[in-house]
């Protein structure tokens, strides 16, 4: 018996529409016991005021709860990323591993996951988190059998936040916290992850790092790493994807950098490498967009940072997303705004997973 | 003395930034008196209450005046399309038509322009736009000395608006409008004259049109209109642009179709074909987006139409500017929304402008 | 034994927030099994794409499971109204009927309900949907003892709208839609159903309806409708408030009309009149705006109608409750958006309940 | 021959609409070499990508150019305040000084005005900005004749911003400004100029002032102060309006303070005090509107603040607005957004102008 992971993209009609998990679990294609993560894209504005995360988070909790113990629903990580904007379909991406009866391949896609312990909210976007964060990838690796670096394609972190509450606990002690600003906090805990993400994957040196880098020196990021932070942990939620040994199945992984918002090259390249026969067929495409500081793109003004009546993140997703689209043929894929870290500036990591096989479940709309 | 046709791409830091008109004028690039045209892409959010397409266009009436006689003035058909979603860049792009001693190419670009009389408000959305146009854009192709419609790349036409004053006034007389819903009449209007513009193309037979099919039959479209809607006119403003014999100079155009949002290989093919050396260059890319009207892209759900927060309009230009700008590499590029009957449903023409020669002004950022 | 209304006035923390109802059920200050109602103000946007509406319902549902058969819960009218602009506050209405030992008044807060069999998309915002409506408000005024009209002061109305699959499955099945808008068929759905409440309080004669009305002939209207439209249902939740003898309670209600945006006086006079002593104590105030269809209040233009950003039911209700909390003092008020035939145009119902009781938990912000 | 003061408020179709102004002065209503301040309200968002307030003003200038020599169009102070949010009314108000021949009042309407020198850039935002600008306000009052603080009713100013290239030109010299975000520049530079109007009016004592009390410490505030920040002036531009023996005819005026969004009694009571007889008309409200920073209004949670679709300040001047409205019974107001030190927070100062005369041209819509 080997491990062998399976990735189903499934389209929602709604925020709260099960109709397609519950579909794949009845047919046998899926099985809850060996969900590991849990993506998706939903219909909100991905900012504030967007409750269609926390509606899909509450309806997806309760359905698995109809098939798993609570302890095992509270493993799994759920991540959704609010904002569909442009043509971009919302979707569910489930994570799923099972042992099987298999071969081993030389190098499948492997899935490893780890969660850090509760963190003192005054290591929130400091050094402390950038340590606490880099050790759990590291143990996420193990986890999934990865041990070099170079074979990790994505790392998705959920981080927490600062509430007032918080705070006032961390100040109780007599710490004092990064922010009293609760959605800066937000920023600065994703920005912290993603260097710890970027520590652990040797991406950067940690002996160079400081606090004052810490959402401020955008040079230093992940090439792998999409962080979300979220209000209802107190550790991290660590999910990595990569490729190693004693792993079973069709599905390959790989990742490459976007270095602005239309930088669509490698991501050609990547598709070629990985397309291996003319069989090879995209499994899910997982990318941040990030409108990036200078107001310039390829040296001409653009207005997404001057805009009041849409958000950046807003514009810059569906922008990206057309961009992406573009090159793999339609919009079912993963863009999820808030960069800190996560590729360069006005850039950003982009992984896809492929299989060798024809379409399975997964695949219908 | 033979016509040569020039562009000159300006980029702008607000809806009435003149600095770089002025800069290629002093500079002796560009003659006021040959300025036939000019297309823009400003700020605003390219719906009923977007006043930075008015406030353009009245600081560009008004530098015109300080060279220029009013009388000639108004002759410059000023279009102005609001709306730069995602990474497009605010931009002028200034079509001059200047009397050169050259040799004749036997196919230069062409530039034609017309204008038709005012439009009593109930014609709108009706076959009388309709007629009225097409009668129009024949004028246009023979100030441009363009014979065969095959020759045309791009029709751009300016069209007027319904507001709660103008159906009122229409009503006053004793007629009704198509529609008292202002957005609505942007897109009825734009429609109408993309179906003229079809018409005299020979790409619809007018015999088979009925009032029915305005801003419904979207199987009836032309390959190469460009409809822009706006509330500072009464009239239509139109320009042709293709190729003719007697024309001089190094610039070349083309067009193509793009059947949904992403259908980006119609581009760059077309593209290659263009390139005729090394030195080829764009000069300007001109297209429509349109979010469609099935809700879907590729077979996946797409949130445009449902969105309340966010126009379908500004999400299907942010996003097909994303996957034009992957190709061509930059988003200073002319993406304009509400493409009804210009292309299928969903898709849009693309046009393009390239030339030989190296970098003139018109290229500076 | 005879029947008393409570209500119950409970601020939300967010869509989800059970804390303030599960409060009032450990106390013993609310009975699941008496709920018969729940109004709700939830933060969304109050048009299309809203899905804070049906979060709060889904969790809403899920508490009610908790305390009653499923059976007893589908029989709660949940109607939550999108949209807190300006300082309206998140919060919902709690309508409790309780059997109790006490001496009957001679009129006292009523309520009845009914729900009317799912209805065929295609019979939305057209006679039928009038006619289905106006049977089933009688059924609620003989479920809450109501028997004379005059004596209803607010008839709640939840009905569907259209979505793409909705007019899919009709055009699927030969019918043809109202509206292929989706946006629109929500005004036609809370039309037709006002309409319907109007015929069934003898505001209007059914005999000179006909289809073209709906929608379109603002003369006509109920002074007593609210109509929510969402997309959560197939048929109409309806609640009917009102005042009727062998009722107990210190609860009283009654209704105005506002003429205009800004028409309060009217309410003034209301409240006047029902404030008895000088315990007299709003309970809860239930209103409708709309933005009218003349561009025009008071005789001056404003830009509600031609507002791309910012939808005009959005402006109307931030607008209108300022105009009513500066009356009563707060924002914890419900003020629905979308008025058609809910008073006159540019206009809306105003209800209100009034207690000569001190304080209940009811108004615990 | 001594002063009198007109205000003429004018409804406007469109940013750049000049027909009401232009008819006011070819009837002989208004003399364009009288006016001493424009203030409007034009049909943007209000925020960064507002072009419509200077579009307006270009128009504005243009027009006063026809009538006057640049040096006194220069001197005209010209203040366009974005976002006619719910029923606002686009227009504009124009005050006019004119010498006449007539008894003077013992206290009628006196408008002063007075700019400061240029202000170093590293000044903004603190102390030095603040005692600029409360000198200049006693030198308007002189130039109105008003010598009682408690006599101003209203001061305007208009204050400058900071840009990288201001910022850079005082680092240059060896001094850092107080921050180097231009939008919070212009947010600071309010701040800073309200202070300095309180300080002259004896409403606060500039000695327990510091600068982080700047920007920061909302228990400080004028009843008066009107702030706005534009690019185009390196001074400030002041505005004083309030009642001074020596001036004529029939304008009175007054102010009270809103302690929150909907605290209208002190408007209420303000205008019955000014209507002294039947005849009694509102010529001008004055209000600025803010969301304020506790999320709450009267103990109630409001969503204005987290609000990603909707800013905050556009919510703030619809929800005042409704409040206003219901007050003087129509929306064609003035009510402005961005009100740091400009009453307590979440309220904001509020100015009327009454006249005992029968309607003027000034009235008409």
């Amino acid at each position: 018996m080997i491990r062998q992971a399976f990735v189903h993209c499934i389209s929602t009609a709604s925020p709260d529409d099960l109709s397609g998990l519950r579909a794949l679990i009845a047919a046998g294609d899926l099985d809850p016991a060996g969900i590991v993560a849990i993506l998706g894209k939903t219909e909100g504005n991905g900012n504030v005021n967007d409750f269609t995360r926390g509606f899909a988070t509450t309806v997806l909790k309760t359905e698995l709860g109809r098939h798993l113990p609570q302890s095992d629903v509270d493993k799994v990580s759920i991540v959704m990323s609010g904002g569909t904007e442009g043509g971009l379909a919302p979707h569910l991406t489930v994570f799923e591993v099972r042992d099987v009866e298999a071969a081993p391949e030389p190098k499948a896609l492997a899935i490893g996951r780890a969660r850090t312990p509760d963190m003192p909210f005054e290591h929130l976007g400091r050094l402390q988190q950038v340590d606490l964060v880099a050790a759990s990838v590291q143990r996420a690796m193990a986890d999934g059998g990865i041990t070099d670096p170079r074979d990790v394609h994505f790392v998705q972190i959920k981080c927490p936040l600062l509430t007032l509450e918080r705070v006032s606990s961390a100040e109780a002690r007599g710490e004092s916290c990064a922010t009293r600003d609760t959605l800066k906090s937000m920023s600065l805990s994703r920005a912290a992850s993603s260097l710890g993400i970027a520590v652990a994957l040797n991406e950067i040196n940690r002996a160079e790092l400081d606090n004052d880098a810490i959402g401020r020196d955008w040079s230093r990021f992940s090439s792998r790493a999409s962080a979300s932070a979220g209000i209802e942990l107190a550790d991290h939620e660590i999910i990595v994807l990569g490729e190693a040994p004693g792993w079973s199945g069709p599905l390959r992984s790989g990742h490459c950098v976007m270095n602005d918002a239309i930088d669509i090259e490698p991501v050609r390249a990547l598709l070629a490498t990985l397309a291996k026969d003319g069989d090879a067929r995209l499994v899910a495409l997982l990318a941040k967009a990030d409108p990036g500081t200078t107001g310039k793109l390829r040296g001409f003004r653009h207005t997404m940072l001057d805009d009041s009546d849409i958000s950046s993140t807003r514009h810059a997703r569906g922008f990206v997303a057309g961009a992406l689209a573009g090159v793999v043929g339609h919009a079912r894929i993963y863009v999820s705004g808030g960069a800190e870290h996560q590729g360069p500036d006005g850039g950003g990591p982009v992984a896809v997973i492929m299989s060798s096989e024809r379409p399975q479940g997964g695949l219908a709309a």
